[in-house]
């Protein structure tokens, strides 16, 4: 059944208590780090986290939260702002595809290959056969990774309400820590809301890899949701620590 | 119907004259060279040209022969060989992908992303599931270079007796200028011939963008036929020179 994204709560539900939950996610957050340590350690799988929303929903905050435990050596983390014109004279994959993560690495996409289907087509910059094509394009693209690299690909859609929309993008006019983030075209935008919500309901829909829907509107919510999704798939790879390998004998 | 490269000759027709088609051959390699500066100044194609063949095959003579008249600018020419360990640690298109012609770009691939499923398959180091799924891949990568940034891809497959390679690479041992090239390696690899023949034909049959069959054992006949394939699928593309583009009134 096609997804309704408005059917979807953005909040979290009434019975999870904040305090326990920031606790569980402190918890969980240094998990990560030690699970990427042993990422890096073993070598053998690569991690991409994919971390797309409207506006304001929260992709910055959920890197430092989610993230901010783990070692720097093996972890990037790559934004994605408006094409090069060397990167527009290529097919949209291209720049991404340089970036996926190696072997024994965890990368974070802001933004990624999506926008290529969601805001470009909002503005009608390319036709609806060139999004079919790429929708296609970017499943054979995931799958690849998938097979060919051992690549856990965990995508997130930060799920914002429009009224919480409203009072994030306020705060960045307000508060002075926050004035970098304030775009004005970022009101602009908003006034495609429902089309926006319409293209992701539809790239959610065909995706082959399936996405993690959060709700962010509280953003203690969002990274509850997102350290349990991610700690529980990192232990499901059943990673294993290196045995030692020495010629010695050190009994 | 599946192909039979036993079936295809490797030589030149016998009502072919030699100097006849060298006259030919000269022309179009300048003609080569005059659409090729016309894909640069209108910059909204890209050519990927992919030579594949056996070892001794005569890849690197196609490329003096054939592209020799181009000028560098907007011409690069990329030889694959055994990846790095970066390389290794990612998917196979990772490396490839990089080197994709951007758009008013002619790109020639001395070996290619077929080598993952020819030596690899040859050789064991992949089993056939890993095989049809990156044949998959590279009928989605190609698909993607075509429609997302209009590349023309012509894939050469040189086609070369048994025989023939016996002389060219003994040429190695004994001509002085011709040393660098001998690799103790291509006479083992040379064992493997039948194995290395019906990979061929299964990546032949099963890519989408259909492949060039050129017979090689006289270089003169393969450059006769490069050319004419190239000459054509460039003018095809119907390019046209920028107009100019000034608001002062020269008439």
């Amino acid at each position: 059944m096609p997804i309704n994204l408005s059917e979807i709560p953005t909040t979290a539900p009434d019975d999870l208590d904040k305090d326990d939950a920031r606790k569980i996610t402190r918890e969980r957050a240094k998990r990560i780090a030690e699970l990427h340590q042993k990422l890096v350690a073993e070598g053998k799988h690569s991690v991409l986290i994919v971390l797309q929303g409207m506006d304001a929903s929260g992709k910055d905050g959920a890197m430092r939260n989610v993230f901010g435990e783990c070692a720097p050596f093996g972890l990037r983390a790559v934004g994605w702002k408006k094409p090069t014109d060397l990167e527009f004279a290529h097919d949209f994959l291209w720049r991404i595809h340089k970036e996926v993560p190696a072997k024994g690495e965890m990368v974070i996409f802001n933004r990624s290959h999506y926008e290529d289907v969601l805001v470009q087509r909002v503005h009608g910059w390319i036709d609806e056969e060139r999004v079919d094509r790429r929708i296609e394009s970017i499943n054979a693209f995931e799958k690849l990774l998938a097979y060919d690299n051992n690549t856990l690909i965990l995508k997130f859609y930060l799920h914002l309400s429009k009224d919480q929309q409203a009072e994030e993008l306020m705060e960045r006019v307000v508060e002075a820590d926050k004035h970098y983030k304030h775009n004005d075209g970022d009101w602009e935008e908003r006034e495609h809301w429902d089309k926006y919500r319409a293209a992701y309901e539809d790239v959610i829909d065909r995706s082959e890899i399936p996405w993690h829907i959060v709700g962010v509107d509280q953003r203690w919510y969002r990274d509850y949701v997102m350290t349990e999704v991610i700690v529980d798939a990192l232990e499901n790879l059943g990673m294993q620590w290196p045995t030692l390998e020495t010629e010695r004998d050190w009994s």
